[in-house]
């Protein structure tokens, strides 16, 4: 038994040296990764422990779409994520990368029916093939991260390997929220590189809120001059167009949300006409702590209010280029519409009793402005809930029931599912409830399918995704806060169904953020460990330092890296002895359960 | 009322126009904060509506010490701190900072004898006063925190102001842990940075623990050369020099922990003699998950144990300069003990019948040897708890009960100040255990004399620490997760006792982040809203960029910031028209608890 146990401590030392236990008497479980293991699982992954060496100061990514921007930028980014493995070893014998893609279409933007699907053959060659060119970005993401460094040679080394991959939904989104607090550019677009390292494929912008108003609109400049918290916390029409172009050369669709009828106290500061006035005591423009602002909720009353949507919406429809829009239609509190006579008058002549008929009425008129500007579009559950009828490519996302005391959400998919909706999964992937310790467990065994329904209304489930509302978020904390986390959504949407052992799959997830910071992404631990000398706060190499542009928040005159180590310092044999030690610690956990329960200090 | 909501959202905007509501419904609670006002809150501030106006370009700080390097230094950095404050206004008038101290002693370190306590007077001339240097320092910080800029001019002000100021308590610590995870010396020294910005004035190194063992000994290399996670993960004796000297010149104390019996098996790496072998089924050297590993828990049956820890600590004595040693002493958990043969031989030749004893026996042993290096000592609770005697001038640190399920923090601290003993408390300021929210508010509520004991009892409290174990943090998040959070710990040890009003002290606090931010320090934001040009991710004044060295995340080619706003906006009148609306707002919120019981979104 001592030998097993030094055995344990040397493989995971040398296989995955970063990841460790909390403490001594709680060894981990589960089955330590071979290295160069990918994130998100591929659907099928046969690895040989055959390895070949990479010329990676001379390495070439060959595709076969000559001018194809989106292919050559991501074999320009590759070629350069590849070599931050230069570390100095031997020079390897594969030089070149073969990428073969059947369609010789070069699109220019990702669409909800791209095809992502792609294989990848690592033998004497090294092919990647693809049927589209979001494929052969969704392959070269996997082909980057099956490189590591032999400890002991330093040289750079593959697996021969043979992988079969496709996502298994085909909306896997991020939505960030940049009105609570600016999220600055430069962030955003590193963010884009995480989700690409993540194959996440929609940036699901929740660009205004009550809060502010960031969007700088064309139209209507007043919006962003009076609702932005300063003009320094604008996106200009640059600023936008940039983001859009970062996401699209990473297959990353861009979404924009403009949420009415709640959430739009910011439009309020420009328009004060756009929102309803709310009463107390007989009196206007009043405010009633608890319940309403003194002007709040888009006024449905006033025909101006739907001409203003339809020429702001026709501006956004030129603007970002998807085919979709975030409608919101979340959150839209009655008290105000309540406490106003004016409404209750509104709502005699027409006929309503309720104020989910006003909701509905309010809702039908904005999608019917969609639809004038010939925008397809997502919406928060909650008008579906209320029993409004949307088009039939309306998407809607699923974001109540994810915390306690609350319907749960797989109600809630059932219900929405079975009205013929296609839908989308947040409600447990909101990522800004932060809790102590492991909590990407929970949102890695979060499954989109686990609701009671029909195999049709399993199949209206299109994607999900993690959401980061910035209350008490911004540029200081969100991409540490985001990722890894953001990474366990990222793979049960993108894996099969069956890719669900948490206790495995955190060996990868620790290869994973280790890879992240490697590239210049502020990765958070998932436990006890250390990844190597490109840590946050210690020197980087310098290939790092000029590739992602990323540089830390201290200086970097001192000398912490004394010597170079590698993250992911596995030698060939350490598989073969994964293997062995896999199959010991099965046999030594199942005869340790018989002694005493086992019981692991997790999340909360 | 329109025109009240409409004053009140003039009054947030202008005066402090980042921190921002939850939702609309739900308006902020207390009072405002004029610009420039101090975190931690001074005992005695006196705060005229009168203004000067600051010449920052030439700003000098004299002082009466010549030659005295940490006050010198501590000018400079003012100086330059205040220049950060630049942002091209008007000329001012005043020129000079003067600085007198009583004593002329320029003592080398900060001790735990120091006096804090300074005064400020500015009025036609600023003017502060102090015993001692290490009053000066704290001071010159609150003379700096005194200055924000006019938003229409802006002119670098400061109100007319008199300060009388000395901390509540005497020990006001920040404890990191750099076993779990490595955190770099950069990161380190900038974390001194923002301790010296709250008047945090001891960093707790909890420098080694079962996971990694990165100090590198000159007395047993071995230790570090196979403890340390990898080479890269060692601080050097250059490098703890250096962490040295950047506390001693910002008035803070460096009391390194050398935690034994428990959390050593990072020793063992090395020093295999040091641990106890542990014992399954009649098997020496065996693990036994959940209870114990193969080998753990220094090894009190041997004297050489002893003395290698004496020599060990004699070398800790010379490398650190403090009188104050931490040793650990906490979670000496007893299953390895109890499964050896060997120790029950060794407790029945000794007429030991308890563990307890044993461990009583060990503690005392090296309590012994650290008395023989003319060491001083705090040690975790645990020992004390058990009967253990300590040497009378011993600094018990309580961190049980601040968590559920457990005995409150404020019986233990009742027990150990009746056993006589100094003690400092750490329970409830555990600032790794993360929750979603205004979490800072349980921290700054946290009062260290909530416990039922003498008047000579509450004397014995001599402050207190906030700590960050960092199973989940690495130089990724550590300066997020503790800042401003830290902060709200660090008011509680200055403060008067008095000044606990969470609701006013937040918008001080979000002052008090902005501030940190605009010097360099990622400090998460306490709520909605927005600070300045400084933020993380967008271009920084070029000022704060040469003084702290502090970049981004990401690159900074790109221009977000058209214009420069200011994080302290706030004018002259600001704080006339904040005691108006202090008094309407009381006057508003006693009516409005009338109609409805308000019940505000808080933390968890």
């Amino acid at each position: 038994m001592i030998l097993f146990w030094c055995f344990v401590t040397f493989l995971v030392t040398l296989c995955n040296g970063h990841l460790t236990y909390i403490a001594i008497r709680l060894p981990l479980q589960g089955s330590v990764a071979a290295p160069g293991a990918p994130w998100p699982h591929p659907k099928k992954w046969i690895q040989d422990s055959e390895v070949i060496t990479l010329n990676v100061q001379n390495i070439n990514i060959v595709h076969n779409i000559p001018g194809c921007d989106v292919l050559e930028e991501a074999a320009n980014r590759h070629r350069d994520i590849i070599q931050l493995y230069d570390v100095g070893g031997a020079t390897g014998n594969i030089r070149n990368i073969h990428v073969r893609v059947r369609s010789s279409v070069c699109e220019r933007y990702p669409h909800d029916k791209m095809d992502e699907s792609y294989s990848i053959y690592v033998d004497a060659n090294v092919t990647l093939t693809s049927q589209t060119i979001w494929g052969a970005l969704r392959g070269l993401e996997t082909l980057s991260q099956l490189i590591y460094v032999d400890e002991k040679t330093n040289q750079v080394l593959m697996n021969k390997t043979t992988i079969h991959d496709e996502p298994r939904f085909g909306y896997r989104g991020l939505m960030v929220d940049t009105a609570r607090h600016f999220i600055p550019v430069s962030i955003l677009k590193k963010n884009l590189d995480a989700m690409s390292y993540n194959k996440l494929n929609v940036f699901h912008w929740h660009i205004v809120d009550d809060q502010s108003f960031p969007y700088e609109s064309v139209t209507f400049p007043e919006l962003s001059k009076k609702g932005a918290y300063s003009p320094v916390h604008v996106y200009s029409q640059a600023d936008v167009a940039e983001i859009i172009e970062y996401a699209r050369l990473r297959g990353i669709r861009v979404i924009p949300e403009f949420d009415t009828p709640g959430h739009t106290q910011s439009w309020g500061k420009s328009h004060k006409e756009l929102l309803t006035p709310c009463w107390v005591n007989s009196t206007i423009g009043r405010a009633l702590p608890n319940y309403h602002g003194a002007y709040e909720i888009f006024n449905p009353m006033l025909d101006t209010t739907f001409t203003f949507l339809r020429d702001f919406l026709a501006e956004i429809r030129k603007t970002f280029p998807d085919q979709y829009v975030h409608l919101g239609m979340d959150e839209a509190y009655p008290y105000c519409w309540q406490s106003s006579p004016n409404v209750t008058e509104f709502m005699e002549k027409n006929n309503m009793t309720e104020y989910s008929e006003l909701e509905e009425y309010y809702t039908n008129r904005v999608l019917n402005v969609a639809k004038e500007v010939n925008y397809s579009y997502v919406i928060w559950q909650e008008p579906i809930e209320h029993g409004v009828k949307a088009k039939p490519d309306t998407i809607v996302e699923v974001w109540k029931g994810g915390r306690a005391v609350e319907t749960n959400w797989a109600e809630y998919m059932a219900n929405i599912t079975q009205l013929g909706y296609k839908t989308i999964l947040s409600s447990c992937w909101y990522l800004n409830y932060i809790s102590y310790g492991q909590d990407w467990r929970k949102y890695y065994e979060c499954e989109p399918h686990s609701f009671i329904g029909s195999e049709e209304q399993k199949e209206r489930v299109i994607g999900g995704e993690a959401c980061i509302w910035t209350e008490y978020v911004d540029g200081t904390n969100i991409l540490s806060r985001l990722w890894p986390r953001a990474s366990a959504t990222a793979e049960r949407l993108w894996s099969p169904r069956d890719v669900n052992d948490t206790e495995d799959a955190k060996y990868r997830l620790d290869q994973q953020r280790c890879r992240m910071l490697r590239r210049g992404i502020p990765a958070e631990p998932i436990l006890d460990g250390y990844c190597g000398d490109y840590e946050a706060g210690t020197e980087t190499h310098k290939d790092v330092q000029s590739y992602t542009g990323y540089t830390h928040y201290t200086d970097l005159t001192q000398n912490t890296a004394q010597t170079r180590i590698d993250c992911h310092r596995g030698s060939v044999n350490c598989c073969i002895q994964t293997n062995i030690g896999i199959i010991t610690l099965t046999f030594y956990f199942l005869m340790s359960t018989l002694i005493n329960k086992l019981s692991f200090k997790n999340d909360l």
